[in-house]
């Protein structure tokens, strides 16, 4: 007695699907499921990650890929750009892992931190942008929580305060932030970490949060907790170890992940939206009708088969 | 640079404080954290488990404890409870682990599945009940993406729609479900789910929730995702074992978790969940000022050393 249709394709990392070719536009049926949505959409759905923006964390058990934001926080994604390129992040570890919460990175010598080269070493916090930089939104239909308004902008969940006039990335499943102390200013990208829980909106607006994990979630999500205090681990024996951190551009193309990510600018993506707002299929009983920011379907998806992909 | 202020006690599991004998009020500060809140706790805002509703679940790396919420769901806590009392899940075991999901268990053989015993088979859906049996509803002033009204009742987060005059529990991180086909009734309590991911609010009143983990939630969340379909295991190695599920009432004294969960209906849950809304101390710059039902926090403590204690 397997609950077969207890399924949804989900809204980050582990929403991975082989579907090269599935490129082109077919009939919906009423109620259509997200993976016949997916099924169907076209090419012009689809937008393949900039690698100018994508990093690539090798984990002894794969790739974790991250797709970067630079539109939100520009100075920090530069600022991690620069560690990347001068293999800050090489050796280093996950060194933090807390249940419903966070899984972490970065240096785990406090007595005797990696250098961090030609890299600043604070930047003013990230933690929101002026509304009118903020390009590209595309707003939920639903109320939420936390924030005014809620949508995608860069293929990514945000939301906005036209009150405030800013706007800034949500803290979802699979967002990347970056840690810090207890000044505003206090981080510069060496610690990262990624939301491995219910999404702590709550913390919105106050991390920098400089990206999303589109694939290899599972690498960090099912990292065991860490025995220390905040998950921290307490024994070098429980870091796990990064092999390397690079930017994907600075990868041989033949080593890339091949992954498109939907547009979420996209109609496409509203139709996708909807089938998570009101899925279809005789398993649903009772349709939500409604959606929150951080379960709304964010689809990847692999082209090209081996090629480094994930 | 470790961001030791990106930290808060978590809404579920992973909330669990050795706090024995914290049971003197004491004032607290302003703007209290929720670290504050609990220390300065009275013993009457503290419930111990009810043996009869509580279950343990045995696996290699330790035991998970299981609120049952017998209010929500009677006849699926009742055939679980027949379940358990015949050794129904000794020696089944985990064997599903879906990302940002659910982990499942229950039995991983279709082809021979294991006597049932004297339980039901299987048992109509009890997705909501009517309101009027929803007594001690603690509402939260939020508002909320999918429901009228949430809040907690039998000391879980739960909503009511008072149009229809019903309400239910919802699935938040650590919640557990019954898994079921595309039948209401085709379910029975034999396979249960615990969401790990974002909650999957949008199941709501589609499945039997039955309860929630109150302890060890990372002893299931950190299951390494399953290969097949849905995160189902392809290969029996995957299997997590589960050595026995017990009903606490049927555990000696001597060996039960002796752990105690905030009252959701008392006036310290109140300043838990201000404390989570507006959260206290130097790293917060932007209190969020509204916190998400699955992120509202139910305090778990232990209350005795060893003793069983997870």
């Amino acid at each position: 007695m397997l609950p077969v249709r207890l399924y949804t394709l989900r809204a980050v990392g582990a929403c991975m699907l082989a579907l090269a070719g599935a490129g082109h536009a077919a009939e919906l049926p009423a109620r259509a499921t997200l993976a016949e949505v997916i099924a169907a959409s076209p090419a012009s759905a689809w937008r393949p990650l900039d690698p100018a923006n994508t990093l690539y964390m090798e984990l002894p058990g794969g790739r974790v890929v991250i797709e970067l934001a630079p539109v939100f926080a520009p100075r920090h994604v530069a600022n991690i750009r620069t560690l990347v390129r001068e293999r800050y992040f090489d050796g280093l570890a996950v060194l933090r892992s807390q249940d419903n919460w966070v899984v972490q990175w970065g240096d785990p010598n406090e007595a005797q931190p990696k250098s961090l080269g030609t890299a600043s070493a604070t930047l003013p916090g990230e933690f929101t942008i002026p509304l009118r930089k903020d390009r590209h939104f595309t707003r939920l239909r639903e109320r939420d929580v936390y924030a005014a308004q809620v949508g995608h902008s860069a293929g990514m969940p945000s939301a906005r305060d036209p009150a405030s006039k800013q706007a800034w990335l949500a803290h979802c499943y699979g967002m990347v932030g970056v840690g810090r102390d207890s000044g505003a200013d206090s981080g510069n990208g060496s610690a990262l970490y990624v939301v491995i829980g219910h999404g702590p909106r709550h913390l919105d607006r106050n991390i920098t949060v400089v990206g999303r994990v589109v694939a290899g979630m599972a690498l960090l999500s099912t990292v065991p907790r860490g025995p220390g205090p905040m998950g921290f681990f307490d024994q070098p024996g429980q870091h796990v170890p990064i092999a390397a951190l690079t930017l994907a551009a600075d990868v041989p193309a033949a080593a890339r992940s091949a992954l498109e990510v939907m547009r979420t600018d996209s109609a496409t993506y509203q139709k996708a939206v909807e089938a998570q707002r009101n899925r279809g299929g005789p398993w649903t009983k009772v349709a939500a009708g409604h959606i929150d920011l951080c379960n709304a379907p964010i689809p990847v998806r692999t082209v090209a088969a081996g090629a480094g992909a994930p």
